[in-house]
This record gives C-alpha cells, sequence and structure tokens, in this order.
C-alpha cells in the first residue's frame, strides 16, 4: 500500500483513531514513516501528534509541510498544544506558536511560563464557568448561547466576583434540577482546588485519592485560571509509573522503543557505570578472602547463591517499599512497623533457606561446617536484605531524591557485600 | 484521642475524605483500629471500606456491628458493592448482601455472574438512557422527572429499541443544544462499546487509548447492561502497573504493607525458591570449573563482575519489553528491530565496559590475559542480556503468560550462567 495510492490508504486509515494511527507511525521505519505521511498528509490530524511518542514526533514535524502542520495544531486544546511543544526544540516550537491563533499563542505561552510538570503546564484554559449566584436556568441559558464551548466538560465551575472557584456543579444535577434552583445548592461535597505550581504528581494523586473528574486550578492569587481533567491525570499516573518501572531498573526515565541505538546506549550507560562501581566494591570483599579461597574452592562455587538471594530478597523489600511510598502507604507513622516486618520477614525466609542450603552444602561438598557456614551467612544476608531494601529507599526519600531512583544498585551493593564478607568470613574462621 | 472522646473524635474526622480514613485506618496497628472503628461507627461511610485494602477490610467488617454495616452498604453503588464483596470469604459476603435492598442484590448477584477482572465485574449497572429518536428537550425532560439518577454521569446513552446502544452524548452537548435538536445529531463520533465479558486489562487500556471517559458495557445479545466510568478504568490501570512492578521484583501480586509477616512469608518465598535453584545452576556451571578457579583464584574475585553486569544489562532490557508488551508498543511488526537493536545496545555497552575491565584487570592483577578474558566475557554477556532481556518477555507472552511474571529470574539465570561459563571457560583456555 505504501507505493503510491493516496486513494486507498486514506481509506484504510479513516476508520482509525488517532491514537492508533500514532502507534503505527512508532512502529515502522523512519523511511516507512515519511512516505506514509506524505501520502496521508492532507488528513492529518493534530491529535495523532499529540499521541506520538517525543522522538517520532520531532521526526514527524520535520516532515510535514508547514501548511498541513498549522492547520494540524490548530484544532487542538490548548493543554494539547502545550504538551506537544514542551519537548521540541526551539525552532519547532515557534513554528508551531506562529501557526497558532493569536488568542491561543498568548494562553499557551502563559502556559509555558508555568514551571514543567506542574499543573499550570497540564491544565486546559478552556472552562465553563457561572457566577456563583445564578441559578439553573441563567446557566443553561448562558451555556445554550455560548457558541465555543469545550468539547468535553464535566463541570460547571462556580465563581466569586473576584474570580476564586467556590464550587462545581456537575452537568448531570444541573440536568435534573428545575430551573429555579440556585446553582450554589448543587455543588458537589467534594470541592478539591490545585494550585497552578502544584507538582504534576500531587495532581494525579489527589485525582486518584478523592475520585475527582475535573478541578479548577487557580493562580498565585487564587483566581480561576484553568481546570484539569481526570483524563490528563489518568495520563500522569500512567506516566509516574513508567517513571517508577524504569528507574527500578536503571533504564533512563524517558527512553521508548523508538529511541536509537545510540541514544539508549547513552541513556543505560551510566547505571551500568554505577553498577561496575558497586560490583568491583564487591570484589574487593571477595579479594580480602583469596587466602581462604584459594584452600577451599567451593566456597567460589557457593558464594554466589548467598549474594543472588541476599539481592532478590532486597529487591522484594526494595520494590514494595517504593510503591508504597508512591502510593503514600508509606509514612512516619507506620516507618518502624514496615521496616521491623522486613526484617522479620528476611529472618524467617533465610531460617527455610538456610536449612534448605545447609543441607545441599553438606550433601554437595559432604563437609558439615560448609553447611553450617553458608546457613548462618543466608540468616544474615536476608535478614539485612530486608532493612536495606526498605531503609534504603525511605531514606532517599527524606532526603527528596527519588526512592526508585538506582536504589536497586545500593541495595544490592549492601547484599553483595555483606553476603560475600559474612560467608567468606566465617568460613575463614571455621574451615582454617 | 483515642480514649474515649467520641465528640472530638468524629470532629477530628469529619473534614476527612473516606479515602483519607481509609489510609488512616491502614497504617495504625489491629488493636487502635478497633477501637477507633467502636467510637466511630455511628458516622461510618460505606466509601470507606471500598477504599480500604483487602486484608484490612475484613479486619473492619468483623468490627463492625451489623446494623453499621448493612446501613454503610447501602448507600453504595452496585460496582463498588461488588468491588468490595468479590474478594472477602462466603460468610462476610451473605452478610453484606443479606444487608442490601432486593433489587441491589439482584444486581450485584448478576455482576458476580461474570468472571473476576472481566468488564462485567467493573461496570455500574445505574446508567442513564433514552431512546434513539428522543430530542433534547424529551431527554431532559426525562431527567428532571426521574428521582434515581446516578450520582455522577457524562453521557445519556442512546438505545434501539432492542437495547443495543447505538451512541453517547455527552450532557456538555445536550445543554448547548436547542430543545428541538434530535440527539442523534448530537453523538460523539469516537464511540466505544465494551463486551461484558472482555478482560478489565482491555478496558483500561481502550479508556487509556482513545481517551474514553465513559463507555456502555453490553451483555452476549450486545442489549445495554452497564457502563464503565474512567475512576473504574483508572483504578483498574493503577492496579495493572502494581501487579507489573511487583511480578518484576517476584513480590505476589496482591501484597500490600498491611499483610501480617506470616502472609509476607508465604507470598515472597516461592520467588526467592526459584532463585535458588537457578542460583545453584550457575554454581554448578562454577564447579565445572574447579580446577582453574583453584589455581587462579584471582577469578573467583573477579567473576561476580561479569555475571552482575549481565544481569542489569539485562534487568533493563527486559523493563523495557515488559513495558512495551504491557502499552501495546511491542508487536509482531516490530519485534525483531527491537531484538535488534537490544542485541547492539549491548554489543555497544559490551565493548565500553569491557576496556574498562580489560585495564581494571591489567592493572589489578598485572596479567593481559585476565584483561583480554574479562573484556571478552563482557561484550559476550552484555550481547546475550540483551537478547535473553527481550526475547524472553516476548516468548512468554505469546505463550499467553504474564511475561512480567518471574521472566526476571530467568534472564539473570541466563545471563549468570553464560556470564560464568564463558568467562571461567575462556580462562580456563587462555590461562592453562
Amino acid at each position: 500500500v505504501e507505493k503510491g495510492d493516496q486513494a486507498q490508504l486514506t481509506e484504510l486509515m479513516e476508520p482509525l483513531h488517532a491514537a492508533d494511527i500514532a502507534d503505527l507511525l512508532e512502529q515502522i521505519g523512519h523511511v516507512d514513516r515519511e512516505s506514509l505521511i506524505r501520502l496521508y498528509d492532507h488528513e492529518f490530524d493534530g491529535e495523532i501528534l499529540s499521541e506520538l511518542d517525543e522522538s517520532i514526533r520531532e521526526d514527524v514535524i520535520s516532515i510535514l509541510a508547514p501548511q498541513v502542520l498549522a492547520d494540524a495544531v490548530r484544532e487542538l486544546e490548548s493543554d494539547d498544544v502545550v504538551d506537544l511543544i514542551e519537548d521540541l526544540e526551539e525552532p519547532q516550537q515557534e513554528t508551531i506558536l506562529g501557526a497558532l491563533a493569536e488568542t491561543d499563542r498568548l494562553a499557551v505561552e502563559q502556559a509555558m511560563s508555568y514551571p514543567e510538570g506542574s499543573a499550570g503546564r497540564l491544565m486546559q484554559r478552556e472552562v465553563v464557568m457561572a457566577p456563583a449566584h445564578w441559578n439553573v436556568g441563567q446557566a443553561i441559558d448562558y451555556m445554550r448561547s455560548n457558541e465555543h464551548m469545550p468539547d468535553q466538560f464535566y463541570h460547571v465551575i462556580l465563581v466569586d466576583p473576584r474570580m476564586h472557584p467556590v464550587g462545581n456543579v456537575t452537568l448531570g444535577k444541573l440536568m435534573g434540577a428545575r430551573r429555579t434552583v440556585p446553582l450554589l445548592d448543587l455543588t458537589e461535597e467534594m470541592f478539591h482546588v490545585i494550585p497552578a505550581t502544584q507538582d504534576e504528581e500531587d495532581v494525579a494523586y489527589a485525582f486518584n485519592q478523592y475520585h475527582l473528574i475535573s478541578t479548577p486550578v487557580v493562580d498565585d492569587e487564587g483566581r480561576l485560571a484553568g481546570m484539569i481533567t481526570i483524563d490528563d491525570a489518568m495520563a500522569v499516573l500512567d506516566e509516574e509509573h513508567e517513571e517508577d518501572i524504569m528507574r527500578l531498573a536503571g533504564v533512563g526515565d524517558e527512553s521508548s522503543l523508538s529511541d536509537s541505538v545510540a541514544e539508549t546506549v547513552k541513556r543505560r550507560l551510566p547505571w551500568l557505570a554505577v553498577n561496575l562501581l558497586t560490583a568491583i566494591l564487591a570484589s574487593l570483599v571477595i579479594a580480602l578472602f583469596e587466602d581462604t579461597l584459594s584452600r577451599f574452592v567451593a566456597l567460589a562455587v557457593l558464594m554466589p547463591i548467598v549474594a543472588s538471594m541476599g539481592g532478590n530478597a532486597g529487591t522484594q523489600s526494595l520494590t514494595v517499599a517504593v510503591r508504597s511510598l508512591a502510593t503514600r502507604d508509606l509514612t512516619g507513622a507506620n516507618v518502624w512497623r514496615v521496616i521491623r516486618r522486613e526484617v522479620l520477614v528476611g529472618l524467617l525466609n533465610g531460617v527455610v533457606f538456610a536449612v534448605t542450603m545447609g543441607v545441599v552444602g553438606v550433601i554437595w561438598f559432604g563437609s558439615p561446617q560448609i553447611g553450617y557456614v553458608i546457613a548462618v551467612a543466608m540468616v544474615i544476608n536476608l535478614a539485612v536484605a530486608g532493612l536495606a531494601g526498605t531503609v534504603i529507599p525511605v531514606m532517599m526519600d527524606k532526603m527528596g531524591v527519588d526512592p526508585a531512583l538506582a536504589s536497586g544498585t545500593f541495595v544490592t551493593t549492601v547484599t553483595d557485600v555483606v553476603g560475600f564478607f559474612v560467608f567468606l568470613g566465617l568460613a575463614g574462621m571455621v574451615l582454617l
């Protein structure tokens, strides 16, 4: 199809949603992408741009003819345009801003004046508001006569004369009430206002915690500046999760499948370098016991087992701690209880595997001493794993560092060092 | 406060949202929880129950007086009741079902007849629908006269005479239109219908991908059975993420901070046992080379570095693959491109660290051969890590197994075995 039949292509693409077209563009190579876009650009929808991954988006924007790009961008709401351009290079930003109508451009520029990752960047400026003293009939008449209503909205925001939001009325309540009922009688019990400078992570948390659908955003003086809807919050939540999971694995935050090989190498190299340093640290511990090792090679065979079990148990505790910190289930109120629990769990699991490995050690190497040494090392290392796996992320969080970031490396360093040290050290004492 | 002052407690709890009270109940111990609930139960809200973690929920339900429980449950919408009881034991389920009004109980029982984790369990049966031939005025009059409207709804679902949904009209459009406009002229372009048997994961994907707000659910015959709203989809998305991240770490799916020590040990033990088996496998590989090791103890010092770097690089590739599979960015169309990229990235990172470790090896042990051996082993192991980190989750996905589940253990087993084998094998050839 990609060899020239524009009519057929359009027919094929017609039923697809913008998000699906974006996925399609992401999954094909650059050359196919270019020819596909050239054939399809008479229908190119701004929403496709919104849905694209950052790196592909730049590519697509550079392929699109300026006129097509301008048309595509003009259809979007202000928050989508902000989302679109905030990751672009200067010249591409200028092109898109230039394509917008004057008022839209100002709106976008104002949103861009808020810090990255804040509610101000996330909000759309298109809101439906009404003076707090209106009644249902007045609100409905106003909406009927207003041509420029947002595509999707769920609340009418009530404002006082100084433009401070004072309540939300859901459209459902508005519909169901008689025309004479004052709007103030219909406001929702749960009313949450978000400052424009609030971190988007906190915004997503509030939506998830309080089951919000849309909520007003206010500027420094408490005046209504825009609103955030649940679909934006859902997107942020999705990104935060992605970030957590990627950071836990030591992959760059914003890495995506469409990154080039060079970009990917660049993103992952630093994490591997950190890991190399910590692995060398563990090796130095082993080197302390070269003497013992040279006499009992069996120790070299068994030592990775102790380290590996510790690493795994530590990662388990760490993951639970990182998630609990992210969902705010782990707080100052229960941190000691959680630490105690993790250490206890480590001890108990340690005892189970100590017995197992003790038996294996005796059978494999015919030496009760080796069985005894690996058993004790296992208990100690798994208890340390529970401790380190909880304390390290909690400390990072206290210091204002994202606990997902590289804490895995620290935890496995601790379990490696402790595992090798205890196992080889004990062996040295018992066997020599 | 928890020592008897009911009035003051009520005053303190009054401004709190149900979700916050639930968090509070989760963070205190069982004894405090019991006394707090006994003091507060005259105000106990059904939503608090919905917000609680499963294990705490059972505890709270057993503490609550039957009458309080009945009152609390009766306020909830049908989907919340389903969510509440599906994880409870039989007797508690009966208690709650018994407390419901007849029609509500039937609704809940019908929902429970759908398989766990399906759209049918997720949907609420309270919907606002209108015959497709109505106009705006008829719809508004109907809503004004209907006493039992859902608390939150965003669309009027249009149905044909056989109750098949044919379109969605947003309340915003309805408000803005004149009374004589036919509803069919206002339907949304994007209309997505979900079968009640669809997996909730697919439901969440559809909401996220197509920015849905609420969408009708149909039964086997295509008749309207209920609707799912975005806040439910957001909760599912959140759970799926949680599941992914927990499974990747080898922690049981539904583990939570409030699990007891015994439960936690039980959940984590199987994963550690799998890890023990694979660690023993790696040890067996080392044991093959006991001879070489006994002559060159330096190898025992360095071998964990090769294994650790491979494990890390493999986890990086694995995490990207698991996430891409979950977001459906990794498909049959680009799987070969992704595998090629991961192997290339592994090779390039391998070369960088091969040079580094080669130099370290020479300096540390004064032996160019050791430097050479560790360098070659590093390149091979990191390339294998890229390959295994992508191929293993893709294969698990093909076989219908969740790729997040334990694939980490398989990948690190591969990198451990390959790392030890190549490093010690090469060393045997070069040094002996």
